[in-house]
């Protein structure tokens, strides 16, 4: 087979063709400008590689609902030239052939549990921490939509008491994503996380808010892995740091055994930086053999 | 049909035998004292009925997993009686059918979506506030259990900053159960719920603090329907503070066509307390089809 792959990202679509077992042949990049621009590009690109599927992982929110009349619309989109945009509709104009749509961080999740850190899973929360906060869930072996899809960035947490900063989010302030996002640390401390010295306290704060967070996903969705993607990521100390705060808050209520090896429990994507797009391939082989 | 149906409580037990259109034909309530006492009780119940099938829905935590050595046994529960009583193994010993088992609230969950305020939803939460917290779900169609089963009522809620009460839970003090349980109302306010006044500020508090963890549910989920059972329940002027209370925290983040009728979204159970023996029949009614 011959699949092409879409991660749409807000700053750049990552376009990828390969086959049914995972093996990307050619990757381009096109930055993300307005539909007029961007997609004639990535359109050329499908059309000359002649593929028989295409899979799509999109930045949100988007209708994923296929009984809707807008299924495949990006909705309330903060890229204003995208917003209420079809984009499955426009490439299902150009392209002959079976197209399958999720969200970014759902392509994610799936790519990992194929390929990356989450293989033999069916429950698995991968979350992205960069400019914004993102979760794709698998429950029981299914990508969760329900009404819409996941939105968990915007959990609200516990607030530390000695903690007066009041977040960045524009609709809740101080939600998850309004505290640990890249531009809510850049906010919070005036400089890039990368600036940030690895034993400063910022990096405290910003485990305890995504434990907090992980911990209430934990005992919701009792995921048998849970992967953290992104830039804030990056930040090397900030895993083992988020791992301990999450035991520390369970407080042994938790009998899973899980748990006892959080090493393995709370982990880094396997499919290093990759798995936006492996998703995507994932949802495209899934569209063509329905 | 005949179908046997427990519904298992720390305090109850309810056995009820009905068909596989939840019709009920035959209710019998025996106190829950030890397994000893108890369970020879239900035996002769269960046996006098000749039950084709049996389903349970079981306080908890309970091991869930059919390929685990402990499949069937109540865990660490508070009830000490019962504490690693392997309640599955007992009952198929003694009755020679095949027995369905889950939680009491994802039992709950599945009769409310045959029976009750969640039909035609795949979609689900069901909350009970009462002594405990419990919840269970429902995504994608399937009851939700991953590596154990939701325990979201331990979940972290953020705290308002005008109140300084610490919390009862004994593991987490201040997670939603600590804060919004029958025993965490009676700690802190010094009376049983039903003695507070109904323009209490004690209900505002109560109130913030559901809609704050259904407000993290909804953002996680994305739920149809969620339903809101359980003694606390009970008192009239707490639904209505909740919904009022989950579209403010919210802050027009979500655009889904349920905040907008959100007396039809957060709703009471539609089952009118059956729902936990007719979905522990349904349970019964699925493992005999299997």
């Amino acid at each position: 087979m011959r699949i092409g792959a879409l991660e749409a990202g807000g700053t750049k679509m990552v376009c990828g063709v390969g086959n049914e077992f995972g093996q990307i042949e050619c990757l381009e990049k096109f930055p993300t400008r307005t539909p007029e621009t961007t997609m004639p590009q990535m359109i050329s690109f499908f059309k000359e590689h002649k593929i028989e599927a295409l899979g799509i992982g999109c930045f949100g929110p988007i209708d994923l609902h296929k009984e809707s009349t807008t299924y495949g619309c990006i909705t309330s989109s903060p890229k204003e030239a995208w917003r209420n945009y079809n984009i499955l509709k426009e490439f299902s104009k150009e392209l002959a052939c079976p197209i399958g749509l999720d969200t970014d961080v759902n392509a994610a999740c799936l790519g990992e549990m194929e390929y990356g850190a989450a293989k033999n899973c069916k429950n698995v929360i991968y979350i992205t921490i960069g400019t914004g906060v993102g979760m794709g869930i698998c429950a029981e072996g299914t990508l969760l939509h329900g009404v819409m899809h996941p939105e968990a960035g915007h959990m609200f947490v516990k607030r530390l008491p000695s903690d007066s900063f009041e977040g960045t989010c524009p609709f809740h302030k101080d939600c998850l994503e309004g505290l640990v996002s890249g531009g809510a640390i850049g906010a919070r401390y005036g400089k890039k996380a990368y600036e940030i010295p690895v034993q400063d306290v910022a990096w405290t704060y910003t485990a305890h808010y995504i434990a907090e967070a992980i911990a209430n996903l934990i005992l919701t969705l009792e995921p048998e892995r849970i992967i953290l993607g992104g830039g804030v990521m990056e930040q090397e100390q900030l895993l083992f740091l988020i791992q301990k705060e999450v035991i520390s808050l369970l407080h042994g209520y938790l009998g899973i055994k899980q748990l006892h090896k959080i090493e393995d429990y709370i982990v880094r994507p396997g499919c290093k930086g990759d798995q936006g797009v492996l998703g995507a391939l994932l949802l495209g082989r899934n569209e063509l053999s329905k």
